[in-house]
């Protein structure tokens, strides 16, 4: 136990600390530990010591820093892993409440369970299907009535000159609508802002993302995708669809709005960590089938980023929940299209039909896709590093909320901008056809009956252009045409990822894509002149698209089923998946993905799938935290409540351990119990002695923990007086009598299989006479991970 | 410990013993625990006493049935869990030897590694496409062969009368070409027999069944199939390309052939059942997406079957071979149909594509289409359990080679008879128009220019019947003429699964249900007369042919998904899941789905998801084997192998403990061996005084493992000599240090997740001083199942 050493920076200034954190002096485990191993008359609780990860001459400026409440300036380093983040508790917490509530139910009571729980998915699914619904709605019109006005400005103005007045009503018009979406953003939910894929990535993981699945977060981030798209963003609405659809999946299955106040007394058996993460999954999945028409798509996702253990069972219910969320979208947009029963809008975006006939790929296609899936690749990777360096630059400098919005603004108005100036200066017109649909074709300079096309591209919402890339005849568009409009709108998109508005990443991707590959479809009919029929640009713009978000979302199978349902055409399938595998491959030799570049930014302890290749010369003795504290069976109040408000620990988990009265052997594993119980425990005062003098007194019971769940209060708010910190608490009926353990010559693999198959948060290591040496939580596996030089450890930070 | 009482039973004749095993005294394991904690001095091992579930009255049965080799009858019995079948280890031997290989591999070695496994999955992918394509052309051309030698016979006869002979001749056909196929699978491979789907389930279920992997089986098992379907059996080809798909994984993955006696030195790292498991995953997904062209149906099936830990590479590489194999058939196929490059053949049946806008569904269907689910589920049911009976009845009569041959002949037989008689009675005469491109047109008693209707049913592959059934123009089949066809294949279908002969169930259930279906399509129609546009016979015969698979075999997402791709459309799928969805529920109500069976019904411990609902109140303490027997870590070699070579427990795993020398303490848990690695210990004489004596012996290292997996010589094979008998073994290298172990206080459905989700073999029960009280098998969990009359226990047999 004693050859620990980890390095530790606490500071709220990432950057300095990193290299302050290195020169002081490392805790030694061991010293603590046998000092603690004298246990106090006064204390009976065994504080073996700190949290070896705190180094001890920081500790005023800790308190400091935790007194000044929420720094202004968050240091976010990926080579810091922040101890902030706590865990969910996937793992049920099986004390004696527990076990006696699940003998007293039937098999009956647990049919009606599994009813209720396909009930709460098709809640899920109908409402997630609403809310995609109501934004396409919102967006179609709004986008409607703004494209109108410019449109109508623009007319007029084309004629007398002075068409600076339509940039200036244009980009006006923009940055005003931008600018609401970014103060609800900016000023009330800063989690709202971004796709919201990171972070329900991170809270299936298990991590806790404070704010994440809350019903203001739901609000503000609906109305902030709305301004985001109308306001002429390169940004899509697809992405914070899979956040709502979590956040609907969160409040429906609780049956109660803390933030409203209101509880319905209905799904009480749901309320716990484990139980509302198979709900986030499937709400989740929800989304993605919502906003791509993709039902098994929404599934996989939900399996890829969510479930480390597939229950058959859960997975049909999340399957549930998708196919109700597109099919509601379905029903309610063919209403609103004026064109009830047409089941053809299953998504938000659509990638329309490919006619199977004309376009089926050949053989000798696929060397050219894969060489499309490597240009995506490095077009991806280049995407994130650009989006990474900003985003570091954000951090720095533009972390005022009013700083955010006036960004939002800028890039409001430079893409209205650059859109119009792209548009001005282009002199690609094509014909109108009569079987054009286009909403807003802009004649511009063109002659009468004709179009600009580049207007197709720029002025229009991103799901049209997607959808003109991929169908538009070939001839629509000329080279130079779509080679501007990738490279200015592949700057613009990356500029805009990270901004505070709510914003997907997926339909600017998909558009950048699209034009690229249909540049590339062109350039081969081209180049193969008489030009042949397989080089349609619309599929080429189709491979591109994939190549493009792969690229740069690097996700594997769900997003391959997802841009499948999405073409409704399952032909496509083995040209796409080697497409996104070739884009991952590459673009993972350079940077890691968009989403995973943004969750090391903010030092959040992922959890991977597997532990580092190499890993195997590490053991739960070297990684774990120790010494550990630990509580006796029967522990006076007092000592839990010091050990409650020490902030320098803030531990979460606490073994439980028990000595034989009268002998001399060392105290044994018995139990875990958490912090969240212990201050449940506190509040309703259940002491010993007070048991005893009460015999009325109402026993605790497991919905007195459920109530409490999930905002548990600080121990702070508890008020216990002097003479109740005398009093003992007996834990042996709260506690988890059976806690996971390990020896302490478990390799890291193993501790890692471990923790991440049973979603644990704690897991205690034990020596061969079943004492507690150390304990093991996510931050101690996250820490090590594969860099350039082989296996590298991160630095903890307490921020 | 002491409250163990478990039933056994242990005869070859299950009916019976069932009966008098109940009446058998009971073993009380607490006694004889007592007995053997007073170590022995001339044994060092700790005999903790015998297998808890043997009885001890009746050892010397148990010697003779050992003896007597495989037994003529099997004894099936659901209420019964056989001891016979052995379990996987998923879990890694982490013991030095292997963690020492791990901690020298660099970084690079690993990726090298992980290109092979992806090698691996493309062979596997590749090979399986290759024999999918190689069924279907022997099918094509064989049918093709004899239908025209009967129809040639046939009409030659209509005219002069006589027909009589022409039915002997498709009879006899029929028949003889059955028996080749029979003989092969009851005489040389029985494991062949059925559409192996069950088999490859329970192996991913981590149930080691004899000889489900290796080369002859899959030769048996394509010959089989070919005969079978080209025989006019109603059975399918689909279901044995999943197990031939396994096979092919398991040969390519090892690098070499035991039966063919050729080791080519590669892939030697994934010899072991963790990578062996992963990879016949791929490879059963590979044979879905080759049957279906399902390549998602294919990983959603191995997913929902197999994989507990869901990996993100490991799924991306399934997929991967999923892809390369339904790619493989399509190319060849479109060589083979002289349109190469056409990649329209994505499967062995394809459901051929159903125009979207003529036969999208309604709102107001859905209800229609869960009626039809309803049915389909109540029609399976009646098919399970007839098959059910049927399979009783066979297990005790027809259990004899020439017996099942002669079976086999007969339902062909009786097959040619029915079609010809339905064919013959049938007056139901369509015109035969100029795009109908039926292989085999009968005529017979038709005017000229048109073809009698039953005959496209009847006289035709299924995979072409079923077909004909969803696309046929509107008014093809006469009513009459699908009622009949419904109820003359649904019996014959219930007949022939569970010959001895290589089929699947897919294609039957879909033909019946679709035949059904359309029948309902038709009826519809006619009542609501002006027959509308809505009721599309074709989409009716869909919805029942998913209903009544759906009803027969009860999977869930997977065959959605399947179904959805092999139609190719993913309108259907909300319509396809809630039929499905409802099948399931109406037939799980009355009896589980066939392949389970089937499982049950040769006692196979087969873990499902989740235990029990209501087993919250049994314990560790309660399900684990008890007394276990031990070995001390350096332990005496004639201990070692007494142990391996009793044969009346038979044990496969071995705690390892030791004492602290001169103490009085206990033993504690040191380690874990399996007999596997024992077997190969004592093969190379690793003894501590031969070490010693022969400094140049070289080590033991971890490829004379992996060149004796997975066919471990018994330990009858190895000879030991008495001199050798008296050295001592030293096991500390070789076991594994860090077993998974568990209190005892844990509950059922704790210890089961553990054990489910990191597939053990092994998980020992420890009290809180670190000492063995028990060990917990796949056979202690696989015991509880949920009965009529709530939790119920399973008795064990030895056979």
């Amino acid at each position: 136990m004693a050859n620990i050493t980890k390095k530790v920076s606490w500071s709220s200034r990432a950057d300095e600390t990193g290299i302050l954190g290195e020169g002081t002096p490392l805790l030694n485990g061991s010293e603590q530990l046998t000092h603690s191993r004298q246990p106090s008359e006064g204390r009976s609780v065994f504080q073996i010591g700190r949290l070896s990860t705190v180094d001890l001459e920081e500790e005023i400026t800790s308190d400091e820093d935790s007194q000044r409440g929420r720094p202004n300036e968050i240091p976010h380093n990926e080579k810091l892993l922040s101890l902030k983040f706590e865990s969910l508790d996937y793992d049920n917490i099986e004390n004696q409440l527990f076990l006696e509530e699940e003998r007293r139910m039937s098999h009956m009571n647990f049919q009606c369970l599994e009813i209720s729980r396909w009930v709460v998915c098709g809640l899920i699914g109908f409402l997630t299907g609403l809310i995609a619904c109501f934004i396409d709605i919102a967006v179609e019109e709004l986008a409607g009535i703004k494209y109108q006005v410019v449109k109508k400005n623009i007319e007029n103005f084309t004629e007398v000159g002075g068409l600076s007045i339509s940039l200036l009503l244009w980009a006006v018009l923009n940055s005003a609508i931008v600018m609401m979406g970014a103060i609800i953003v900016a000023f009330f939910e800063p989690i709202a802002a971004g796709s919201g894929i990171p972070q329900i990535k991170c809270y299936l993981n298990g991590v806790k993302i404070p704010r994440v699945v809350r019903l203001k977060t739901l609000v503000v981030k609906v109305c902030g995708v709305i301004c985001s798209v109308v306001g002429g963003l390169a940004v899509g609405k697809e992405g914070p669809m899979i956040h709502s659809g979590a956040v609907v999946a969160a409040g429906v299955s609780q049956g109660r709005s803390t933030s409203l106040k209101r509880d319905f007394k209905i799904f009480e058996y749901f309320r716990r960590d484990t139980e509302k993460r198979d709900f986030v999954s499937a709400g989740a999945a929800a989304g993605v089938s919502a906003a791509f028409g993709a039902p098994v798509g929404g599934v996989l996702f939900a399996l890829e980023e969510g479930a480390s253990f597939w229950n058959q069972m859960l997975t049909w219910r999340i399957f549930f929940a998708s196919m109700i969320s597109t099919f509601t979208l379905n029903i309610f947009l063919s209403v609103y299209n004026k064109n009830p029963g047409d089941l053809s809008n299953p998504g938000l975006i659509n990638f329309g039909r490919f006619q199977i006939d004309g376009v089926a790929y050949n053989f000798y296609e696929i060397p050219l896709f894969i060489a499309m899936g490597a240009i995506g690749g490095l077009l991806g990777a280049l995407f994130n590093i650009l989006n990474y360096w900003l985003t570091i630059f954000r951090i720095r400098y533009v972390h005022r909320p009013c700083l955010q919005v006036m960004e939002a603004m800028l890039v409001a108005a430079v893409t209205a901008t650059v859109s119009f100036t792209m548009i001005y200066f282009s002199n690609d017109c094509q014909p109108l056809g009569p079987e054009d649909k286009k909403e807003y074709p802009l004649q511009l300079f063109c002659a009468d009956g004709e179009y600009n096309s580049m207007a197709t591209a720029f002025f229009n919402t991103p799901e049209r252009s997607v959808h003109s890339l991929f169908h538009n005849q070939p001839g629509t568009y000329n080279p130079l045409t779509l080679g501007l409009f990738t490279l200015t709108y592949f700057f613009l998109a990356c500029w805009t990822y990270g901004l505070a508005v709510s914003a997907g990443v997926f339909i600017p991707s998909l558009l950048i894509g699209a034009a690229w590959g249909r540049l590339c479809g062109i350039l081969l009919a081209a180049i193969t002149t008489p030009a042949p029929l397989w080089a349609d640009p619309g599929k080429y713009a189709l491979i591109g698209a994939a190549a493009q978000l792969g690229g740069i979302v690097r996700m594997t199978l769900s997003l391959t089923v997802i841009m499948v349902e999405a073409t409704g055409n399952v032909t496509y399938g083995l040209p796409i998946m080697l497409v996104l595998m070739t884009s991952k491959i590459v673009g993972d030799y350079f940077v890691e993905g968009l989403y995973d570049i943004h969750i090391k930014l903010q030092s959040i302890p992922f959890l991977h799938w597997e532990a580092p290749a190499t890993s195997h010369w590490l053991t739960a003795r070297e990684v774990m935290s120790s010494p550990v504290t630990c509580l006796n069976r029967i522990e006076k109040v007092g000592t839990i409540v010091d050990t409650l408000s020490n902030t320098s620990t803030n531990h979460n988990g606490f073994p439980v351990v028990v000595q034989v009265s009268g002998s001399d052997e060392p105290e044994k594993l018995c139990g875990l119990i958490l912090r969240s119980q212990l201050i449940v425990l506190l509040k309703h005062k259940v002491f010993v002695e007070l048991a005893r003098s009460r015999l009325t007194h109402r026993k605790l019971q497991l919905k007195d923990f459920r109530d409490a769940y999930p905002r548990f209060p600080p121990i702070q708010s508890i008020h216990v007086s002097q003479d109740e910190r005398e009093c003992m608490m007996d834990l042996t009926e709260f506690m988890n009598a059976t806690p996971y353990t390990v020896p302490q010559e478990t390799s890291l693999p193993r501790v890692f299989k471990l923790f991440r198959a049973l979603g644990l948060r704690h897991l205690v290591v034990v020596d061969d006479e079943n004492r507690v040496v150390g304990l093991v939580t996510r931050k101690d596996l996250a820490r090590y991970h594969i860099g350039k030089h082989g296996l590298e450890e991160l630095q903890l930070a307490q921020t």
